[in-house]
């Protein structure tokens, strides 16, 4: 089977500010352990993907950086996008790429900047997904048992019965695709039990997803003939005109939740988004008292904060529940229940043109 | 009348770590204003007081701090005390110096690290006292009126009726010097009205002050002849000599409290001794959600937080009653109400060896 990798790592999430910055979002940081994230990506597909199978989507200063941090790459496998257009068009972009070359091979569309805790059950359920996308029948995406009743994730509901087998492992048939519930609705999900995380990770044969783009958002398929003939040309002004004119809209809602037999496997190799450093007290080690620090922290009677200080020392007394971030230029102290209000600093700093902390 | 100020710069106080350090104390950081509060407390005295009879009393490596500070004070107004032995020591020496100029001269010892919001009234108040001091009979010091319980002040308990007058100005006898109280204690001498704070500053003419010291504290007065012998031969060795053996003990202790006579004025004149970065959350101005800040800073439902961070951007998201202090090297974050557990990472770092950040 021929397998091509496709990490979308055109994000450009500001949720870790101020350690990422428009220059350095998330894929780019060493978030979970001393690589970045994109690093630890690449690095856990490498046991049984070639490299020169591995593809990255970004825009063209991203894909400066990917050069810098990943310099293995082949060039011809950095993908560039005109402009950020979400995900489905970028898909279509390296879907063309790779039909061009062989219309049977299979495409696994892989998020650059999430954490996947068990690489060996992640490579096997990978293959599988692989084996299931080239019975030339189905799109493939991860769902992921939902350990609490999450309202920042989207959710795939499916048919728990009968699911369809491609080496051992189930495959079952998607019926929905869910925004982001609030409390109650996510209660009522995980009570459901057929209602998974959406992990954002999709697998194609390439000649399938042209055939269900036709079929399912045929608005979107004169844009991939252009893509096919603009590739085929080596004309990059042709595929920026592509992307002036293209809608921008994700590939979730754009063909995954309209096509017919869509099938979700199971994705229990320990996955999450990693959306926020709220996320990370849960994944970094712990001391005692419900802490996760990076950097020499002195912590007196304190309990259940996140610290990011490398490079300084930290001393917390008589706090909780904080999230403590320091860089060279910029301080930030949350509640950990406040987390995503970071984006409210940034609209801030964006509106009093303060863009040197952007 | 012949007044002289020694100012008491010899503090090595750890409460404004991480920003205080050994060779940094407080008084030699600008806490309050831009300026450092050893220049804030040598500024106020300067529209009223010749800048040669300001002297200070300090360490070796303290002087040359103050040098560099204050470039205009001449050279022999900077007392060396070859140790820290509390206040006691270093005022005799100072107030030996001051005497054999002058025994009639009045020594007006204030501490370089306190506030003082009210300047000119403060100037009319030390020229009272040092008129009371000048009478030839008294210990001048000064109480504050209590605005709330402090369990962090010591207190003067004096007799409320009949003061004497010097210049208009109240100077009542004093009956006790208190150490710090517990809250209940506190709350007691809040409402009896006859127990002020203590501030620390103190006024004596030379020759009474050798006198109060040979009727009263008759262990120091071998040392007090002494320190005049070695200040006539300028013999520094001798007063190294004097200060390996002289005990360590305050002023308020050794000599105030123990004199028959001394008088309290009323120090009402925007004191604070500025004990921790809690303090400075009264002192410093507030925003609208009572958060005082040094720093650009976002404070997004934040309440009550003093921020020092001057050279970063800050935001602070959902917190209160936090103090958050960043430096090159360290970062503090603590609730407002444990302030004086600094002294704890202080201790800790010591233990553990960690010199550079002490």
């Amino acid at each position: 089977m021929d397998l091509h990798i496709v990490i979308m790592a055109g994000g450009s999430g500001t949720r870790f500010w101020p350690l990422s910055r428009q220059k350095k979002p998330k894929q780019f940081l060493p978030v979970i352990s001393e690589k970045t994230m994109i690093e630890e990506t690449v690095g856990r597909l490498l046991p049984r993907i070639p490299i020169n199978n591995i593809s990255f989507i970004a825009n063209s200063q991203q894909t400066e950086v990917i050069k810098s941090l990943l310099p293995l790459i082949p060039e011809k496998n950095l993908l560039v996008e005109p402009q950020g257009k979400n995900t489905a068009p970028s898909l279509m972009l390296a879907t063309a790429q790779v039909f061009l070359q062989n219309p049977k091979a299979v495409v696994a569309a892989l998020p650059a900047d999430h954490l996947i805790q068990d690489s060996t059950l992640f490579l096997k359920k990978l293959e599988a997904a692989a084996a299931a996308a080239s019975s030339g029948q189905h799109l493939i995406t991860f769902g992921v048992p939902p350990t609490y009743p999450a309202t920042g994730y989207g959710y795939i509901q499916f048919t728990l019965e009968n699911p369809l087998r491609f080496r051992e492992e189930p495959f079952h048939p998607v019926q929905q695709f869910k925004e982001k519930p609030d409390l109650e609705q996510a209660e009522v999900f995980l009570e459901r039990g057929n209602y998974y995380w959406n992990s954002g990770m999709f697998l194609w044969q390439a000649d399938v997803f042209a055939r269900k783009l036709e079929q399912h958002a045929s608005s979107l398929f004169p844009f991939w003939k252009r893509m096919l003939e603009a590739i085929r040309d080596n004309d990059a002004s042709h595929i920026a005109s592509v992307f002036e004119e293209i809608p921008s809209i994700s590939i979730d809602y754009a063909l995954m939740e309209k096509a017919e037999g869509t099938l979700m496997g199971k994705g229990d190799f320990g996955w999450s988004d990693v959306g926020a450093w709220s996320s990370l007290l849960d994944i970094w080690p712990q001391d005692g008292q419900g802490n996760a620090l990076k950097g020499e922290t002195a912590a007196l009677d304190a309990r259940c904060c996140l610290v990011y200080n490398p490079h300084k020392f930290t001393a917390l007394i008589g706090v909780q529940d904080l999230i403590v971030v320091d860089t060279d230029d910029a301080l930030l102290v949350d509640h950990k229940d406040q987390d995503q209000r970071v984006k409210d600093v940034i609209e801030m700093l964006k509106q009093k043109g303060k863009n040197e902390y952007l």
